[in-house]
């Protein structure tokens, strides 16, 4: 909503700042910065899409079988030029940088999403899940091949009863010792696997996530190769179904598998976290079979970075054409007798477009600690070197929201950037149609955005030390239950983060900071992040606390403060993703970059404030005049940042044969 | 944001009422609730509709050409059985009810929305267009063949370069009094015809909208009848191309048309509100050329009436699928160990469910007061009784506003439905996929809503007495900087039903009710909705006044506005929808369906009030108390829903066969 009182317009703000100080950025320079340390990689991978910018045209008309198999070729292709591969190891020809190559999945994003996404289940899912889960002997058997893109496989985790709840799978793989073979079986159609990338048409093994049975003894989910299909036909045993028709990514060919008693040898286990003999006696080097689950599913972890970046790059280019469509359409007399106005000279049209450039800018950044983060913790990993238990719970979490809030921002923005384009937006020329109906179904793959959510959550609630060892609420709101709030509070780092940069904020010492510290103070901007974080942990803890202590069933306690944990965790990530920026800006040069960049920095941190200025009043830390003056200022920063607009979004990169829409941009 | 502190739990809402209160609404009454006066009409489209449910496979599948054909068929098979024609004159065989032919089209949104698309386009924009701004001959010679399915057309309004800003339409008919015909020309690109259903495989004349000129003098945009296809190919100097593949709506063939010096004869002009005489002389019985066209775009209003209407429609259909799979998935175990919980049962999913079935019921309610007025005008003006041109006005301004929220509640309300289902929702054969895709154009169709949400604006900000002669924002700014504000408000439909609703509350006479009414009092809600309404007429009028009056650009004035001017609008048109809402309960006899009802009702207010809370706190008219106890009440409303959600939904009547979506429904 709108302010209506020109007399609340602050005097303090940029607003006053001369027409003059609009900054001049060097596109290729802020290129640079989006891209940061992987602009080799992301260079590279945008020299050699344009290639297959046919794809996006035969995406349109082709069926699906035939879409498909351009789909795989294409892959391939990449495949051959190592673009696909940088993340396996050196020793199989793959390029040993897990940076590297999220880096450059993250840029395929670019191009048509079932390439990316085919990439991303044979080699991210499938190819890591071997790296990571097996070891050796499985590399030696068969990462060459897959490098080679000799050897398609699947990821057969998700079950059609047990979407998010992995941990329930009903596949089970029980030990022969008398064969020394697994026995893999689905014991019922809720148990089948489904939504598997490469079972429909093209996957020859798959890594199928089963319980362990062991002696009549279950132990868990566990991870094993079984072969699915030998010279095109289904292995025996192995019933296939092609999930058929989608919104989008049909280029992916997705199916279901059923196990009818297949029999796999014992080598098949992926025995890095654990092994069962010959004789049948079962050992891992992890003792909790909560922990073990957890640390298996931490190959998901660069799944979720990987689509989280994609929403990013996705966001990138939907606003690439809106944005310099909304600089060169013109529409209705409005300035002056006829004359038509561009559209991005409309108040509502900036408000519109331009806080989604600033976010994507945050998230872009944001995203780039994660993956710096992923990438030290995985090398460590690979390197056989100890990982601190709670710096991989920190980056699973981070990766998770982190997940969460890329691909909602996605889907927001491609939406905002279609209807921005009008009628025009609506054909597939145009691009908007592809982005949308691909796109779509990342706000619930690797992980449903609310389940993810929940598991941010649980890890601020328990300062990670709960282990995740269960993402089901019962046992959160139990643990939980059995913490002492202030415990809960003091340890977390919002808190201490919020003391820090109080310490710094006129007013500060007297708690008085949101009311004297000046809204463009980015500390000030901080300690609102902050504050909101911290207040809503605390009272989370203590309704669910209250909760149980009033003898109440921890469902029905978990029910009913389901959106306030949910609203917690989205104030933790906004918090990430915010002192992402700022570190990012604060690392800058002075120059017209930095100024362009103190812009979208004060446009993202004022408009999130302003999106959620209800719970800030109603929490006593905004009064109504400051909103209101933050609302004017949003609408400020607009203007201001208006002039660069198409600057901002040319630094995107996005290669021009991919943009299509060629109507929208001349 | 959430409620954390218990302490604020009301004392005086339905939280405290005995959970045995929990209503047992009839299903059939419900339907017949919502079915409303023309229930007939749709009992008969949804008992046809299944005949043709294999179409909403056939559409993942078929090659664009083939499903333009079998859309075709279908529709013409429709047609034989007169489910499309029931608005055209009942003397060549139509129903002659315009309210029963909006009604049968929002039925036809079950099933596949290409069909229902091109039946708008042929029977509704087509033949409306012949019908309301032609004379009887042109009635004559076309209507019996339109009706009897043997004559397509299309509506060439829309040109490239002038989407939603027709008056600036570029194509010209030129009146040549020596052969006693019209010239139809496009001089540029910018003004061909674009997006125009039946254009690029079916229509044999089109409908077109030009500037027509007679004697070098123009007179504004006029519409003729022109032959664009004869024997299936184009007619000599018309041009057509396909539009292509779009993300959705791929059986109505969109195409674009071009016109090289096509002679039409005099008697093609559609002449009943201005007419040129065979020497070359201009009349019209409408003096101004901006009331002219304004009376013209009327045929319009039904467009959007129709678009609003299918996207209700649209809503149920993924609401119904999304609610009843809620209430039969388990995930996660939550209220006991070893029992996984109901999706239903989770807050959030209550949370993110509910209140979009809650506002589906609003814009039912309202769109049934649309059509009622819609019908009322055009049957009157069918008649050849004098319509009041306010009353025209306030029907326009209604039909705009109603195709906005209920287009973008559709978009909205799908998107959740489908990420609700995870996964499986995005398979096409689980129906979101075609839901999305088919929707997603009617947030800009029939013209983009914030141009729409700008069109109520300026009737209200000028009490619709402007005149609708220039939908521009220069031409707004002038004339409401050219009146005294007080006046603005004054008259105002808000400001008086305010007045009357403070006489009823307690503190109404002190303007303390915000304060002293509770908060599940109808009259407060109303209150509140009529007073948002009511200050932000009041402020934008101030606010454009302030800013002309300081001598700046009208252009800079209303692009600093803007924002402000359609939350304006918003907010007029939630007012309606809530009180057709409260409308209809009144007049509803006790029992368990008006119980449930005043459920719902609570629950659309209290979760729309919630949604702009930081505006109201903003505005001294919600203490934050008060603003949180409204929370813990929307929290309240889902749990007491919640029994009854699938009651509502399956209220609905949503055809079985065309729910597709088995798996999820079993």
């Amino acid at each position: 909503m709108s302010d209506e009182n020109a007399a609340v317009r602050p005097t303090d703000t940029a607003a006053d700042a001369p027409a003059a100080t609009t900054p001049r950025p060097d596109v290729a320079s802020l290129t640079a910065l989006l891209d940061g340390e992987y602009a080799a990689v992301r260079q590279r991978v945008r020299e050699v899409l344009p290639e297959h910018a046919d794809l996006l045209a035969e995406a349109e008309t082709l069926p699906k079988e035939a879409f498909r198999e351009r789909v795989k070729e294409t892959v391939l292709d990449l495949t051959a030029d190592g673009h696909t591969v940088l993340g396996l190891p050196t020793a199989y020809g793959g390029g040993g940088d897990i940076g590297a190559s999220i880096a450059a999945f993250e840029t395929l994003a670019n191009g048509d999403l079932s390439v990316m996404t085919k990439v991303g289940v044979q080699f991210g899912l499938f190819g890591g899940a071997i790296l990571q889960l097996g070891t050796a002997k499985h590399h030696d058997r068969w990462m060459a091949d897959i490098v080679g893109g000799r050897l398609l496989g699947c990821f057969a985790m998700t079950e059609t009863g047990h979407g998010s709840d992995v941990a329930s799978v009903g596949t089970v793989a029980r030990y022969d010792a008398a064969t020394d073979e697994f026995v893999v079986t689905t014991p019922d159609d809720a148990s089948r696997k489904d939504y598997i990338g490469n079972a429909a048409a093209h996957g020859e093994l798959a890594v199928v996530f089963a319980q362990l049975e062991v002696n009549g003894e279950r132990h868990g989910v566990h991870a094993l190769v079984v072969p699915i299909r030998v010279d095109g036909q289904p292995a025996p045993g192995v019933r296939i179904e092609d999930c058929g028709h989608k919104l989008g990514l049909n280029g992916v060919d997705n199916g279901r598998l059923w196990f009818d008693d297949v029999r796999v040898p014992r080598e098949n286990l992926l025995d890095r976290f654990a092994s069962v003999s010959a004789e049948g006696v079962y050992s891992s080097p992890i003792e909790s079979q909560g922990r073990r689950f957890f640390t298996m599913l931490g190959t998901l972890v660069q799944g979720r970075v990987s689509v989280g970046g994609a929403g990013v790059t996705a966001s990138k280019v939907a606003l690439t054409i809106a944005v310099n469509y909304a600089d060169r359409r013109r529409q209705f007399e409005a300035g002056e007798k006829g004359v038509e106005q561009l559209l991005l000279d409309y108040g509502m049209h900036q408000r519109r477009l331009l806080p989604l450039i600033a976010r994507t800018y945050a998230l872009n950044f944001a995203q780039e600690v994660l993956v710096g983060n992923l990438h030290s913790v995985f090398t460590a990993s690979a390197n056989g070197q100890e990982v601190d238990e709670k710096d991989r719970k920190l980056l699973e979490s981070r990766a998770a929201g982190t997940k969460a809030l890329a691909t909602w921002h996605a889907t927001r923005t491609i939406q905002e950037c279609r209807e921005a384009c009008g009628g025009a937006g609506y054909l597939s020329v145009n691009r908007f149609a592809a982005l949308k109906a691909d796109t779509d179904v990342f706000t619930t793959f690797e992980g449903d955005n609310h389940v993810l959510l929940q598991l941010v959550a649980k890890g601020l609630l328990t300062d990670y030390s709960g282990g995740f060892s269960n993402l089901d609420q019962f046992g959160m709101v139990k643990f939980v239950a059995g913490l002492a709030v202030d415990t809960v509070v003091e340890r977390t780092a919002a808190r201490r983060l919020l003391e820090r940069v109080k310490d710094v904020l006129p007013g500060g010492k007297e708690d008085h900071w949101d009311v004297e510290a000046g809204i463009l103070d980015t500390d000030y901007q901080l300690a609102m992040f902050r504050f909101r974080e911290e207040h809503l942990v605390e009272t989370a803890a203590r309704r669910i606390q209250g909760g149980v202590k009033a003898g109440r069933n921890p469902g029905e306690v978990f029910s009913d403060v389901q959106d306030h944990v949910l609203a917690t965790a989205r104030a933790h990530v906004e918090r990430l993703v915010f002192e992402a920026f700022v570190d990012k800006v604060k690392a800058m040069e002075d120059g017209d970059e930095r100024y362009a960049m103190e812009l979208l920095l004060d446009l993202h941190a004022l408009s999130t404030i302003e999106a959620d200025r209800a719970w800030f009043i109603e929490h006593g830390r905004l009064s109504t005049p400051r909103s209101k003056q933050i609302t004017v200022e949003v609408n400020n920063l607009c203007r201001k940042v208006r002039p660069i607009a198409t600057d901002l979004v040319d630094a995107f990169a996005v290669p021009e044969e991919l943009l299509r829409a060629e109507a929208l941009r001349s």
